[in-house]
C-alpha cells in the first residue's frame, strides 16, 4: 500500500502554514505568498509551469523529490478553486489551467457533491464529500501501490495528522514571520502522534525537514 | 541606551521553548534538553564551564556574540531556580555555582522579595518584583548604555515581546519535535509588534535565525 506523503509545504518560522485574512484576492492570507518564495526559481517550479531553465541546487532537489512515486493526490476544496458553499455550475476546474500539474487522480475534500472532471495529461479530479479517510481509501485504490501526495490546506493536514494517517512530511521552512493565520503545529502534538525528525537540510532559500512516523 | 537583545534562545520546530511536565528533575521539560544540544560543543559553552577546547563553527559564532556587548542580565524566576513562592531561606544562589557565567548585574523577576547577592567574578543577583518594565529600567540604568540580555524562560521572554520591549532576537531553531510545553509564537503577533527577520544562517545542529524590531 503506496504511503501518504506531504511534500513541499511552506511554512513561516513561527509556525503559519497561510497568512491572516485569507480571501479570495489573497488566498493565502496576508503575505502567505512570501513563504512559498524558495520554490519559484528552481527548476521544478519552472517545468510545472512549462518556464525553461531554473535552480538545480538544494531547494530545487526537495521540491523534485515530491513528485516522485506519486500515483495519486489528495487537497482540500479551498486549494481546489475559491468558491465556498455549494457549487453554482461546473465552470470552476481549478487554478491550473486545462492540463494541471498532477498527472494522477486527484480527490477533493469537499461538503458538496460533483461530477468527477477529466483534464488533460491524465488528472481527473474526483470530489469527495464522506470525509478524510474516505479520500484516503479511494486515493489508494487509485494510486496501485504507489504513494499518494497529501497537498494543502493547513486544515486538510491537520486533520490528517491529527489521526497519524500521514507516513511521511517534508516542511519548507522560509525565514519568515507571518505573525498569525493558520498554525501548523498548534494544539497538535507530533511526538504523541510518533512522528520524529528524520532529516534537516539547508537549502538556498529555505530550511528543508522531513518527518517520519515511527 | 542598550538595546534590549534575545540571544541563543534555543526553540524546537514546532515553536516550543521548552517541553511538557517541568518539574524539579525536568526543569526544561520532556525531552527539553534536546533543543539545547547545538550549544554544547561549542568553544563559548565549554569555555563557560571552564571546560578546554570545542567547536569554531557557525553555532559557537551565534553562541559567542550573545556574550558581546552585555552590562547586565534580566532573567524569570525559574530560571534562577526551582523553588516556587516565597524564599524559605537565602541559601539557593543560583545553578552555576560560586563564579556565574554573567559577569553583570543580573535582575530575577520574582513576586517576593530578597536581598541582593553578590557573587565571585562580578555577577550580583538583584530581585525585582515590581514587573517587566522595572527590571528592564533598573538594567539599562546598571548597563550605563552596553546592551541588556534577557535570558529565559518562555514565559518571561513572552512577556517583553508582547510589550514590544525586545530590540534583537536571536533564536535557535534545533531540527527537534518537543510536541508540546511552552511555545514561543503561540497567540504573540510578532509581525504586528513591528518584528521581521534580518538574518538566517544554518548552523552545524541548528538554524539561527535573528530578528529585529523596526
Amino acid at each position: 500500500m503506496g504511503r501518504l506523503r506531504i511534500e513541499s509545504f511552506s511554512l513561516s518560522l513561527d509556525g503559519y502554514g497561510a497568512g491572516p485574512n485569507q480571501d479570495l484576492e489573497n488566498p493565502l492570507g496576508h503575505n502567505g505568498m512570501t513563504i512559498h518564495e524558495w520554490v519559484f526559481p528552481t527548476l521544478t517550479f519552472n517545468k510545472m509551469i512549462g518556464r525553461p531553465g531554473g535552480t538545480t541546487g538544494i531547494d530545487n532537489k526537495f521540491a523534485s523529490q515530491g513528485f516522485e512515486g506519486i500515483g495519486a493526490n489528495i487537497m482540500g476544496r479551498n486549494m481546489f478553486g475559491p468558491i465556498r458553499g455549494s457549487w453554482k455550475d461546473e465552470e470552476w476546474k481549478g487554478w491550473w489551467g486545462p492540463n494541471p500539474p498532477y498527472h494522477t487522480p486527484v480527490f477533493v475534500l469537499s461538503h458538496h457533491e460533483r461530477r468527477p472532471i477529466e483534464m488533460e495529461g491524465g488528472t481527473i479530479f474526483y470530489f469527495v464529500t464522506d470525509g478524510i479517510e474516505s479520500a484516503l481509501k479511494k486515493a489508494q485504490e487509485a494510486a496501485a501501490g504507489k504513494d499518494i501526495r497529501l497537498n494543502g490546506g493547513v486544515s486538510v493536514i491537520r486533520q490528517y495528522l491529527s489521526k497519524g494517517l500521514v507516513d511521511y512530511m517534508h516542511l519548507a521552512v522560509s525565514p519568515k514571520l507571518l505573525g498569525a493565520g493558520e498554525n501548523l503545529f498548534a494544539g497538535l502534538d507530533l511526538v504523541k502522534l510518533g512522528y520524529s525528525v528524520k532529516e534537516n537540510a539547508s537549502g538556498e532559500k529555505a530550511n528543508h525537514v522531513i518527518f517520519e512516523k515511527s
